[in-house]
């Protein structure tokens, strides 16, 4: 499949005016594609509350065509008074979402910018703010480009491949991160086999990541999240792709929830369990994953279900099993209503049920 | 709370002119109480199927009841005549779920009550099935207070729980099994703090669960599943119940799809894993679970989300983290766009980012 086929430039973009900032409204997929047209201060930093654009790199490459947008809008001439405005809206979008650190990240490059140009009129400060938000997209691509090559080298023909949330192409400015690698080894010739994590409670693994997938022609299997261990299990994964959010300098990584969860079964199982991250999604002023705020969302999320259409499209495969299997070196103990039973089972169940044990 | 607060034994038993199964139809809850008079073969089938009826103690419990009243409806007068009729219900009843050993322990139960009284002519085999199914929803509310008072021993006042699917009364026909214990806590005025999984695909977490313990006045906190590892990893939780559907000679437990993942996560932040298992649930035939069949159902459930109404009582208390921390120790590498770091991070990192992390 051709790198066209894939490449999604237009997810995050200004506007042919150049007065906007123009994103494919992901909370709409995969039952349609919408485009938003956004210049207003309150529905760009909603655009990312709402998640209508997500994903670490794309929140950080909209940030700063926001910002960039709202300055524009700036009646000042000066540049200390151009600036104070500058600073508010900076600091507007920078509490939109807490957890990924590119969104503050590349405010500060823009802002970095902006002093920079201090001294050179607002118009000169106003086009270097563009051709910065321009240069952190064109950068992102590369990033892209690179990651995916690294990734390649971690797998081969054949393997099955677990996904938690969305690091593809949605969530960047082209491949991907984690997806990326998977799209690179469909172009050479490599039979995967994707498991994807819904992601609950807003379904980014159905929505965005099956949808994907699907698209490029990759075989790709929805489960839901509590399915991931039996699937480990039963040996059909040969490594876990995940994203990231912001990784501390130990290398401790935020990533959407249930990542950690995936950790802990891929260690058990014995697979090997991959973070794909972009540097610009390492906050190298922080020691440790104690230090990463964790964003708290609203428990409608979890109770409403707002997802009235299809949450996957309908060509997408599922793997649905109602059951697992908890291998008995897992129990603590078996409460049975003649007694507690421990291991080992056989004998403490012969103990307690003689008579039906012949 | 009194006992009569929380016993349903409503929930599965004998229409009043005996010639029916009246349930509560738990596909409407927590949204509407519906209850169903069902005696048409493929609606009992259904009920199973469609888990209007669910819950291995009240699927053995409700398929004692189904074979009864279909028998009733024989109209055989000779014992090999109407034992054929018996036999097909029998096998019909049988296919509607594999997994729980309920449904075909009850209705082998049944069978044998049918052959034992084979002399007597059909009117005193019918009695002798209609005593027998009696006898199984009594020894399930004995089962239920007996399993509670020994889960009880295993925790203590203010002890946080975590839960997985729905083992309350609705599963069984007094306190439930796993949930049994956290009523009689609740009697004696412990303070538990219970963390209800939501379980996907069917929400029996959200919907049951939830609705039963915030009905008694527990303290219950719903998440989704994959949040579990995150409050683990908090401290938030000091033991996990879960009920069973078939307990194999070794110990091994077949439950709802996504038990195995809690018992990993529980292994590994070293919290207790505890399975309530009425004495019915052990299959003694088997040996591990490798022999347990394992239902896969349809990808509908996932992909379309058929929950039009709130999945959890309004009142009930959510919590929802976007994001978790993966600790690094159980990464085993991170792929940047500038190469593949491995542990340790912090000089990985700086082997690659040297500029970055001065």
């Amino acid at each position: 499949m051709s790198e066209q086929a894939v490449l999604r430039a237009d997810n995050v973009r200004l506007s042919e005016d150049g007065k906007s900032v123009v994103i494919m409204d992901q909370t709409w997929l995969p039952n349609e594609t919408v485009y938003l047209t956004l210049h207003k201060a309150e529905e760009l930093y909603d655009a990312i509350y709402q998640l209508r654009v997500r994903g670490a790199p794309a929140i950080g490459i909209f940030a700063a065509y926001a910002l960039y947008v709202l300055s524009l809008q700036s009646k000042e001439t000066t540049f200390d008074a151009f600036y104070q405005e500058f600073a508010r809206n900076r600091d507007y979008l920078n509490t939109s979402r807490p957890t990924a650190v590119n969104l503050s990240a590349m405010l500060f490059r823009m802002d970095k910018v902006a002093l920079t140009h201090r001294g050179e009129g607002v118009p000169a400060v106003l086009s270097a703010l563009k051709q910065e938000a321009i240069s952190i997209q064109q950068e992102d691509i590369t990033m892209c480009r690179n990651i995916s090559a690294y990734g390649l080298t971690l797998i081969k023909d054949g393997d099955g491949i677990l996904t938690h949330c969305n690091a593809g192409p949605l969530a960047t400015s082209l491949y991907g991160t984690g997806l990326g690698t998977l799209f690179l080894a469909k172009e050479k010739g490599y039979h995967c086999k994707v498991y994807v994590d819904e992601t609950r409670p807003l379904l980014q693994g159905a929505r965005l990541t099956a949808y994907e997938l699907y698209n490029a022609g990759i075989d790709c299997t929805l489960i839901c999240d509590n399915m991931a261990s039996l699937v480990m299990g039963q040996g059909k994964i040969q490594a876990c792709f995940v994203g990231c959010d912001r990784v501390a300098r130990n290398g401790d990584t935020a990533n959407k929830i249930g990542t950690s969860g995936v950790a802990v079964l891929a260690k058990h199982y014995g697979i090997p369990f991959y973070v794909f991250c972009p540097s610009s999604t390492i906050d190298f002023s922080i020691e440790s994953g104690d230090q990463i705020i964790i964003e708290e969302r609203k428990p409608g999320e979890i109770k409403e279900m707002f997802f009235q259409k299809p949450v996957a499209l309908p060509e997408i495969q599922c793997y649905n099993p109602a059951f697992d299997v908890t291998p008995h070196d897992l129990i603590t103990a078996i409460i049975t209503e003649q007694g507690i039973c421990r291991a080992p089972y056989t004998e403490s169940f012969q103990a307690v049920f003689e008579e039906k044990m012949k």
